[in-house]
């Protein structure tokens, strides 16, 4: 039956000060007044019931992943000790999956993309599902680009092998790292190069049997993992063994190098929300071109990403920029330079103010 | 006796979001971990006794007051119950004086101004009380300009009629409003223009006599106000007294035609701190040029009024801007604009969010 995998573990900084350790992206109202996680599980929700749907997540965010999806049983929410990229993180929930379900096939989204056309997306899964269900094989989906964006991973697309519901699957010819933006350029003027979107869908004892092939001590990890699951023993097997899992991830660890690899190429719109600029992609703005959210009173000012999440901001003046407020933080940087969020939460670190980390 | 008389009427919205209608300016630490009106209070205190220090504010503010400055005896902090200008602040300062001293002898100070070196602020208050307690008088303390400021009301130096403790005085010719650019050039260049910096002296007896004889119907409100002074009576007279006041500034209602007039010119450094940008004419610049309060994390930034009340403020990229962060308001605008804090504070106004004005 299908199951889907919800990928939640991601950490990061380039949502400071709304994003905290204890906090990332995935929790984050970023698009509307709901996680990205739950946004997420309610796209989905067409496809499977809550007791087919499973989220992986980091330990310490496990508690408020059952918080933010009551539906799921809590079971279904898998915690990782530590982030081991996302080869261990699909294997893990694939040996969840198939402990209760011999024939699980497993559609794997990631937490903290935003896609508005719900139907859309289920619909490609829907299609990307039944044909790895129909002739086995690892499935990626690819984003048709829109711009020679520099920002992602990109996928090549071999021949056409056939159709699914009415959208057609391609061979997956090769991964292809971030591309500089003349390489960029050549990608979207090539055609065959989709983005990639982190999505895929597989047979889950197809995955298990090309991580036996290709990573086998990663497989036999999982496997000791696998015995635990659902009894007492479980939180304290995870624990031992899942830190000592290999790092590698699904893209290069396993889909490049499978029997065989499929893509599913979409179209709909999709943003990774890489950013706090990002937010444009995916909110609306008002008519001098801010994104706003929040108690916000903006005087001339103008292409600026105004979020607050309670103090009210006042600006005038601005253009560009990215105001951030948060109970107990501020962040200020041009748009063109959000980038370095990164280095001030580097130096709220070193000022040892971790009560804002 | 000698009585210092500190104006703390004043509010405002230039220091938003710091100051608020409950705490104006004067509230505000803005030089150094001590609000302004204690710091002016810590200035003056080689002239008087707490008993002969006086502060007038708004009744809404005189708790905060007498919290801020415990020393004074509580009926020394007089409460406005609205503001009536500084002619009827400093009259009735002068009656609550007189009524405790026949010879009170008055050096009348806005709360709101810094003045480093209190040493040199007092020699030259002193000498000035000196000169109007020997020969009567109304005296005002002039800046010598030290730049074309188109900000504040000029002084016209009249002939040096003598000399006080070694400070000149002089003949005070005229108030000037605030001047153009171009005449505010002429007036540095001239040399007899100097800055009204809102201090004087005169004996509280003489003030109130110019008052009777050219703003008699002022007069005899305030001489009503005097004789509840102490009494029971003292609030429910000045609730209903006070409001009536004529509305005129101590400037052109009693100084400029006062029947002796003489402004004692002073040269040390004197801020008004007009607004978020001036506070580096207070507080010391780091080697980036950004004038740092709180906990901020500055990365690559210059020139910058990076100010905290609490949250952290992280900025990266950011020049010339005014970043200032409270607890329930955060305010960003380039420090060339930073008059249009007034703009912001109207359109939280017309949002009607009162809980951050």
């Amino acid at each position: 039956m299908l199951h889907i995998v919800i990928m939640a573990g991601g950490s990061g900084t380039r949502f400071w000060p709304a994003s905290r350790g204890r906090r990332p992206k995935q929790f984050l109202q970023l698009a509307t007044d709901h996680s990205l996680l739950r946004e997420t599980y309610e796209r989905i929700t067409p496809l499977a019931p809550p007791e087919r749907v499973w989220v992986v997540t980091a330990e310490s965010t496990a508690e408020l992943s059952r918080d933010v999806l009551p539906e799921l049983p809590p079971g279904n929410v898998l915690g990782e000790p530590m982030g081991r990229d996302t080869a261990a993180c699909v294997g893990f929930a694939a040996e969840a999956a198939l402990s209760r379900d011999p024939g699980a096939v497993c559609i794997v989204l990631p937490a903290d993309h935003v896609i508005s056309d719900g139907a859309a997306l289920c619909s490609a899964l829907a299609a990307g599902a039944r044909h790895v269900e129909t002739v086995g094989g690892l499935l990626t989906f690819g984003i048709r680009p829109t711009a020679p964006e520099t920002g992602f991973g990109y996928l090549l697309l071999g021949g056409r092998e056939g159709e699914s519901n009415g959208h057609p699957v391609h061979a997956l010819d090769r991964f292809v790292e971030k591309p500089d933006a003349a390489t960029a350029a050549e990608y979207l003027a090539h055609g065959g190069y989709l983005w990639n979107s982190g999505m895929f869908a597989w047979r889950a004892a197809d995955l298990l049997g090309e991580m036996e092939r290709q990573l086998p001590r990663l497989r036999a990890g999982l496997a000791e993992i696998a015995t635990a699951l659902g009894t007492e023993a479980e939180a304290e097997v995870v624990a031992a063994r899942y830190p000592e899992l290999q790092r590698i991830s699904i893209d290069y660890g396993v889909m490049e190098g499978a029997g065989q690899g499929w893509i599913l190429p979409v179209d709909f719109p999709w943003s990774d929300v890489g950013s706090w600029p990002a937010l444009r992609e995916v909110k609306e703005a008002d008519a001098d071109g801010n994104v706003v959210r929040g108690r916000v009173a903006a005087v001339d000012s103008r292409q600026s990403i105004l979020v607050s999440e309670g103090p009210v901001i006042g600006v005038a003046g601005v253009e560009g920029l990215v105001v951030v407020a948060t109970e107990d933080a501020v962040l200020v940087v041009p748009a063109d330079r959000a980038q370095e969020v990164k280095t001030i939460v580097g130096k709220l670190k070193d000022a040892g103010w971790d009560d804002v980390l």
